[in-house]
């Protein structure tokens, strides 16, 4: 396009939105995101601003705030989990539109509950010490060394084993599995000698009712281990024909539950998992 | 205590809170979690209902929640993230205390943007076929290919590269770092040859502007050593110490800022690093 059409063309406004939390704000970004994604054609810029625990802070963030409304020419959208009243007040002062997702469902529960909310910043900072935190990482260390069947030792410790062809998804749910849901998740490829054997792999027996399969479209499947070797024959079209169509008949005949993951988000995939499963975290 | 008096005292009640989505609910369950985290001494059971994307999977969910409450005797907390009107409506009917988060903040976002928001559900179903999904799975086989130093090759990719001794805490946060912002982190180990040799490992050199290091307490160090290799000289106070001191002493030395994981959850050290090599995410 020349310079001159794009000069008369109006500048599509921004208007910036801030997360601010005295924790990370991880969980109301993600919220703000989804919320956000409501509203088609508005133009927005994310800012996250994490660990406001002190007035000082809170002044500094009225600051950035301001500047950016100034900056925009609209007044900034602030997302804000603010659990103490004082930091709250202070950055409520801002030139903003303020969503309180915090005292928003605070008060209505205070009143359903008969008691006072604790207002106690960082619930979660001790979390480290914590059974639950301990569990989370033992997980993670238990789901990379059970990484694509690389061993058998301690299968009767997993939670849930995951099979499915070279490249469907496996890893990335599994990681997710374990840091999300703290849940112990080995993984094992299905691969050509497994199918030319018409068998699992041998360890996978004792442990059937752990085991979900992934599966994918050939084409996806094809598209993905082409970034990886392009031209090979692992990575051709007719390649993964044969691996879907083989690892899906073994399932079936297997009587393993499973799932495409070709159009899932790794959210989804775990969630869908869970569910069939039966699996309440 | 003897079984008499146990039968005296009031069984503390116990109410059931919903999490239901037409997504995966993930997102809204952590917020309602740490809502929640504000009130001691509530007993609660939660309880995720993902994927309620009909009319008919609105009407079973008002079921399990009209179950929950005449179990409990006390009316279920429900919080909805449903898009679909017609879904929406059918779950208020449940006899519970419904906490709208989407609603709640659409509606407002609508006056303020002078738009309506498009009511779609699921907005990320199709995400696995997005740029931003490819880089999420990209990053996440780079930081495990780029794990405990396993190769130099490559790291002019990464985004970041944590550094440490063995078992701070650098392959779980590269991972988060990973899985929830598609940031491609390596991590390396510093060893007792890196301290004898006075430096960094060689590789480390030309990327010095990427690093970050962890530290932790060698109390702490010594505890989580112990599990894996109980009365080891790997694993002895001593030898923390002498690690902790040399691993602190170099970091130093070389500029390299640095945080205490040793009561941080993985979230706060991953934000904390964001913030401190000023990376926007």
């Amino acid at each position: 396009m020349p310079n001159s059409t794009r000069n008369i063309l109006p500048t599509k406004p921004t208007r910036t939105v801030f997360i601010i939390s005295d924790g990370t704000g991880i969980t109301a970004e993600t919220f703000a995101h989804s919320v956000l994604a409501q509203f088609d054609g508005i133009a927005l810029r994310q800012m996250r601003l994490p660990f406001v625990d002190c007035v000082d802070k809170a002044h500094d963030s009225v600051r950035m705030i301001n500047e950016a409304g100034q900056r925009d020419g609209f007044r900034p959208i602030v997302f804000s989990t603010l659990v103490d009243p004082a930091v709250n007040q202070v950055v409520r002062q801002a030139n903003a539109m303020y969503l309180d997702l915090f005292q928003t469902f605070v008060e209505p529960l205070e009143l359903e509950f008969g008691v006072k909310s604790t207002h106690t910043i960082g619930r979660f900072h001790n979390i480290s010490d914590s059974e639950q935190y301990k569990n989370r990482i033992e997980s993670i260390n238990f789901t990379l060394a059970h990484d694509d069947g690389q061993t058998d030792r301690g299968l009767e410790e997993a939670d849930i084993i995951l099979v499915g062809v070279s490249r469907c998804g496996k890893t990335p749910t599994s990681l997710y599995l374990a840091m999300q849901f703290a849940l112990k998740t080995a993984n094992y490829p299905l691969i050509p000698d497994d199918f030319e054997r018409g068998k699992l792999p041998d360890a996978l027996y004792l442990h059937k009712q752990k085991i979900f399969g992934l599966s994918i479209t050939p084409e996806r499947l094809s598209e993905i281990r082409n970034e990886r070797r392009a031209g090979s024959k692992y990575a051709s079209l007719e390649n993964c024909r044969y691996e879907i169509n083989e690892a899906e008949a073994m399932m079936r005949r297997e009587g393993i539950r499973w799932l495409s993951s070709t159009s899932k988000s790794i959210e989804e995939i775990a969630t869908t998992i869970l569910q069939e499963l039966k699996i309440n975290c």
